[in-house]
């Protein structure tokens, strides 16, 4: 495993309720930027691999591999769609990564996709719910925030998490997300308003849940050789690793921890080769605000137990200790679910090169993204530095 | 790419209609027989890669990768779930092929798995139309058997073919399911009653078809060095190559030919450092009779056009020039879609081990096993030898 691994370009569709685009449109256009970016053409692209949750209930489609490939004009390149839920492109990622690292191919797109207001809200819900066990949660009646509402009481009772600092993070979310012109809810929210916003599992309330959302994402990587030939900023991906926990919520050890991401953060960091406090920002999976105060702790960016205190403390904003989702995250800048994991690394990169605008980390060096599928069966975890 | 990657185990639950059994016990079945067949633990796996086509849609289930790995007890490991319509399980093998070839992993399980069984015929054939294109085919009320239909006709009027010859493929495949005990459909046909069964969409008949199954099916994978060390008749892998077309049929530049077969079989010729000539067999995608035809033509077995007439003159036999499907293929064993790819690998390992029994292909050392998506935008070959 001595070669290394970039990202060379990166695009992104806005995100929102976008009706008047399909979702071939949103992935090919998110691709057709990341390739443009690059600096390259698409006959330079020898692979694909697409991140998707749930086309065939969303859209009744599936094949996306060679559907994207096809209306990207890349048909005969080999293409890959990848799922674990929300964490699929994530997945997609570090697939792309690997098929680089096997020597296989040298350029290669990974991409996120997924196009959820063409159903109704219900519908959406029940599609959700199959990134859950269906048949001991779905078929009973669980939804995702339910799921989370049991995972923040427990943390609640166990470490005296309080829900002003669970709402904390929505207030720092939607802070960033009013600096991204691509995030769904461009603006801020207070304390009280979160607190405030009505109740959909307790204790979660709306404002604790990121929301339905449609776009795209994708990236462009490169082998260590064809990286340096072509453009002058890559962003190297330094770690790359995947763990899974029990489907079922019941079946876990702890509520109040996420193991999986405990697993892949440990296995990340030794690959490559460094702590947790040598990361200079994340980009972590807040599906739901306790989910973010979860995943920081199973990062190891403070002990478990104290996610809520160093949100309220100030140290995961912008120009904090660790700075957490200047990009808006999940609840901020929508979850598109197949696409969130590229466009954390959309993020992640934009911010290495320096170029993230009014959201940007200062110095940032080292980046470490974080993406969860369901109540966190699947974690994917990627490390990236910049040139 | 010094590195080998070989197959060590093999499973398979029986092909059929599997109303006792659910998605999750499928897998898990074939799974463990797979790797109690390489003579290791769970605790040795690394890695698990899924291919499954539409579970969403099939099972109410997303999340498989994680799923898998809980109800096989390996929680922890990375899981994938790879999608490629009917070429899912196709795709799974080689991406846990990419993956022991990147180095990060030594042992890896590949499966594929479908319960297409559940939901009424009418609800499969919608969530089958997921493999062609929603907008431009399913939308318009077009079918897969019209879509192969179409390339039945265009084959029959450029280069003379027969519906006795396209009919003379499922003789064939029936005769040699009839030596498989773990086929759906173990008893032979004649060609009057392939010529005489119902009209599906013209010029295809029932007998023509394949059959819509439940099953699932696994490998274990393991690196050269792992291989040698664990088993005495390991099956190498020694090409593995994939390909997309258009997934629309009408973008297609021919109908009579499938150029994704044609591209990904040249690659996997390349790999393998083989000739057409070289392969002692081959397990092929057989949807349709027409399919294989396609598919051998692609595989360049025959010249474009001659395809019905080696069928006809015996040559795809168990004894004939280059046999073909002695499964039974996707005809007579059953197709449950994700699990197809890997069933495959699963026979190309038993014959190459000398134990296919009834159906052995003598002195077998070289095989491919091609599977295929949709109406051909998607193709995944493998070359495999004996130890």
């Amino acid at each position: 495993m001595s070669k290394r691994v970039a990202i060379i370009g990166i695009g992104m569709t806005k995100f929102g309720e976008l009706w008047d685009k399909r979702y071939r449109d949103l992935i090919t256009e998110a691709g057709a930027d990341a390739i443009k970016d690059a600096g390259i053409d698409g006959e330079d692209i020898e692979g694909l691999y697409i991140g998707s949750m749930s086309p065939g209930l969303f859209a009744g489609q599936e094949h996306i591999g060679a559907l994207v490939a096809d209306y990207s004009g890349l048909s005969g390149i080999p293409a890959t769609r990848v799922e674990a839920a929300c964490a699929s492109g994530g997945l997609a990622l570090r697939e792309a990564y690997l098929t680089i690292k096997s020597g296989a191919i040298d350029i290669v797109v990974a991409g996120g996709v997924e196009k959820m207001t063409d159903v109704s809200t219900s519908s959406a819900m029940i599609a959700l719910m199959g990134a859950g066990d269906q048949e001991w949660e779905a078929f009973k009646g669980v939804t995702f925030p339910s799921l989370y509402a049991l995972m923040a009481r427990r943390h609640m009772v166990e470490y005296g998490t309080t829900i002003e600092q669970i709402s904390q993070v929505a207030v720092k979310s939607h802070h960033n997300a009013s600096l991204n012109p691509d995030a769904q809810f461009p603006f801020k929210v207070t304390l009280e308003q979160v607190m405030n916003s009505a109740i959909i599992a307790d204790p979660l309330r709306l404002l604790h849940c990121s929301p339905i959302t449609d776009g795209a994402s994708a990236v462009v990587l490169a082998s260590e050789e064809k990286a340096k030939e072509l453009v002058d900023d890559p962003v190297w991906i330094n770690g790359s690793s995947s763990a899974t926990d029990t489907i079922a919520l019941h079946d876990r050890k702890s509520l109040s921890r996420m193991d999986s991401t405990i697993i892949a953060g440990k296995k990340a960091y030794k690959e490559a080769k460094i702590k947790p406090r040598d990361i200079d920002f994340a980009e972590v999976h807040d599906c739901f605000s306790i989910a973010e105060i979860l995943a920081i702790e199973g990062l190891n960016f403070c002990k478990l137990g104290d996610g809520g205190k160093i949100t309220e403390n100030g140290e995961t904003e912008i120009d904090g200790r660790i700075p957490i989702n200047p990009s808006g995250g999940l609840k901020g800048k929508g979850h598109p679910v197949g696409a969130t994991g590229i466009a954390q690394a959309v993020e992640a990169a934009l911010q290495l090169r320096g170029k993230a605008g009014k959201r940007q980390v200062k110095d940032a060096e080292i980046a470490l993204i974080h993406n969860l599928g369901g109540s966190g069966a699947t974690t994917v975890i990627h490390i990236l530095k910049r040139n």
